[in-house]
């Protein structure tokens, strides 16, 4: 007999919603009103919301007084699914497939797999009890995937409405299979594309070359400056005022599974290479990085096309922790690039999304309830982790709403997020359902 | 009245005879096919000859015992056309424009005009007289713009239907407008491209950022570390043999124009920059080069992807000078990035084509041959020039057919070769059909 659940989970994955292109805007609508159709269906009072960008929906089930007010917040757009001729597991990364008890598909995990679990936990729930233990709402938003731009406007807009206690969301992940993980860091983000520029075209090299600087190796130059030769980053000022990591901190993490080994194996690297003295988690979780997520120049074709190009480009993006400022620290690169921008060359600078670093007390009331709804899901104490990835609008949460974020992630460290043969286990997403319903139960004792 | 000519001209630019992408290989074997219905038309004995990659022409005018024996190269394969939109003149580079008696399109230049300048003063002169001062053949290749991979095997095998006393080719440059030019340099080339590996896959700069090393980074390092800070290049043992510029050209060359001014002005430049010490045109002719040519790696669409990419790329070319060889130049290349790739990481190599430079006493018989042809056309005395492009297969044609290669080139500094708006003016057309009768003119008096 077919898993309902599943099914529903199934369906969702085959909207290609890929926020950041522009060619799928209609994909990423379609996505938003087929999740208000099965909120309403389920007696949720769901409400699409245009915004400038993709919509948002909020969906409110019962309400009663005087209980507590949780947002149950999540995203429907996807990553780009390219280089689709890498997946290995289905041809089309918007057709999932289920191959033992495991979901492959781009939005497996990240965030279709978690978000659908509080969802279909939700309407379980609701279908059995014809109530629910606290006022709950869900907000699930289109536009994560490219830094929220719509998001933080809206909670202004309805902050009323948005009003609440606190604000769950499962788009973390978990240290180890069947380990509950409560995340009480993130680290932030600030992207910033650059292109140097060169001569007014195309040049022949062999008729030119060796006259004027080339903008491929004048950008070379410019991205070998972002780092130390020990791995740490050379831009001036970027270090100041981070946080140092706690003792109990780095004691804890030592002890847990995904370290400097599980790196390894799972980035498929032949040897770690990063700042030095912290491990590999202490550098995921804790520490900033630069990272070059693109590089784009000349002739990129088969064969060859002897050009000095005209311009190069690559495309940045920088994860920051307490204690750093996004906007700031893109000043700083800016400042840094355009003081080693080699002469006779022009540098166009464009500051692209930001993302604040952020950080909770595990040990508050709503905390210490998200602690016990996941020693009842997973029959174990739960890790108490920080995570490398950014969720900028749980800063948002925190500014406009005035409330804590409680990141309560199902994502394994295999599930290949962001990349080809994303997926989910089916095992997950069934927990995912049960700890719906166990933290909105141990929400309405706290 | 239409010019029968210039219709020819654009009928032969309507072909996208682009050598290296195999989605054209059906149009560069259109265009051979075209030319060799020119020839035959025309009273030629002409024959398309099949190789393992384009079609070879070989065309033969009348034969009388005892003439010099003339052989005329030309290549009808072009590069290809992208970036398509920088084109101003016309939005299809394959739909041939004249603006002001200056032909646009892709090959305008570089090498349908100047082929066909001399395949239309062949059969101008046949037509009008019956007969041709010399012993004439044609040669015509489709694969100059990837390396001409087949030509020196055909050169082998068809040694004796190619015996000849000399060769012209007109794929140089004219110093400036109405100044006949004599080349007797070129550089030779050697190309490489360059894949750096890291990860097993692309993976999310979030999760994994600042724990292995990433390829673009590295790659970074890497091309930044072929120059040194002046500009010269930090390959070891690059320059050594490197032949120095004789006292006579650098005086020489020191009254050209098309120097320092006029190099900033073509390439749309700034400033200039390379190796200390030389001028311009010095750089350009006479000393080696290191360009990149293309940069890949990542996220290369609109907006943002957070990942570290699993590889980046780049493709190379090294301009060489006489006394360098290009197979050892691409092993000292090999050998410097091997050297200073970061551990973690691995490293895939292509070696690409190569040509050896070459060089030519201008003043032996058939070098003054030329002279005299090219004051007969342009009423002055000619330029004595180098040139930085490669024509690997003038090397060929002395080492294979034992004689030297005449340069005559039609190309103004402005022509855009290789690049968008490349173009032709008509009277630097009709010039070469009169430089082709006055050619074999004079080499009939020899």
């Amino acid at each position: 007999m077919p898993d309902p659940h599943l099914e529903a989970l199934l369906s969702c994955l085959r909207f290609p919603s890929v926020s950041t292109d522009p060619d799928h805007r209609a994909d990423v609508r379609a996505c938003a009103s087929w999740l208000v159709g099965q909120l309403s269906d389920g007696g949720f009072q769901a409400t699409l919301h245009e915004t400038p960008g993709h919509p948002v929906i909020i969906a409110k089930g019962p309400f009663q007084p005087g209980r507590p007010r949780v947002v149950i917040y999540g995203h429907y757009d996807v990553q780009p699914a390219d280089p689709i001729e890498l997946w290995t597991k289905t041809p089309d990364p918007f057709s999932p497939v289920i191959i033992d008890e495991v979901i492959y598909a781009r939005g497996a995990t990240d965030n279709k797999g978690q978000l659908m679990a509080h969802l279909r936990g939700a309407l379980a729930l609701l279908a059995a009890e014809r109530d629910l233990p606290v006022n709950l709402t869900f907000l699930f938003e289109g536009e994560e995937e490219v830094g929220s731009p719509s998001l933080a406007p809206f909670l202004h807009q309805h902050r009323d409405e948005l009003a609440c206690d606190v604000i769950a969301v499962s788009d973390t992940g978990m240290v180890a299979p069947g380990l509950g993980t409560l995340t009480y860091g993130l680290r932030g983000i600030a992207a910033i594309e650059l292109t140097v520029h060169g001569p007014a075209q195309d040049l022949h090299s062999g008729v030119w070359g060796g006259t004027v600087r080339n903008p491929a190796s004048a950008l070379s130059h410019l991205l070998a400056s972002l780092h130390q030769p020990d791995g740490s980053i050379a831009v001036e000022g970027f270090y100041e005022g981070v946080t140092p990591l706690a003792s109990w901190e780095r004691e804890a993490w030592a002890k847990l599974p995904g370290g400097d080994a599980d790196t390894l194996a799972l980035t498929g690297s032949s040897e770690l290479f990063g700042e030095p003295g912290y491990s590999a988690l202490e550098r995921r979780w804790a520490r900033p990085t630069a990272e070059i997520n693109g590089l784009t120049s000349g002739f990129q074709g088969k064969g060859s096309k002897t050009i000095i190009p005209a311009k190069a480009s690559a495309k940045l993006t920088f994860r920051l922790v307490p204690g750093q400022d996004p906007d700031h620290i893109q000043q700083l690169v800016i400042n840094h690039f355009q003081r080693y921008l080699p002469s006779g060359l022009s540098l166009e600078l464009h500051a692209g999304h930001t993302g604040s670093p952020y950080q909770l007390d595990p040990h508050g009331p709503f905390g210490k309830a998200a602690q016990l709804a996941l020693a009842d899901t997973f029959s174990q104490p739960p890790a108490l982790i920080r995570e490398g990835g950014s969720i900028p609008i749980v800063q948002s949460f925190r500014e406009i709403l005035g409330v804590d974020t409680l990141l309560l992630g199902l994502a394994l460290p295999d599930c290949n997020i962001h990349a080809p043969d994303e997926n989910f286990p089916v095992a997950n997403f069934n927990a995912g359902i049960q700890l719906h319903a166990n933290l909105l139960r141990r929400i309405a004792q706290v």
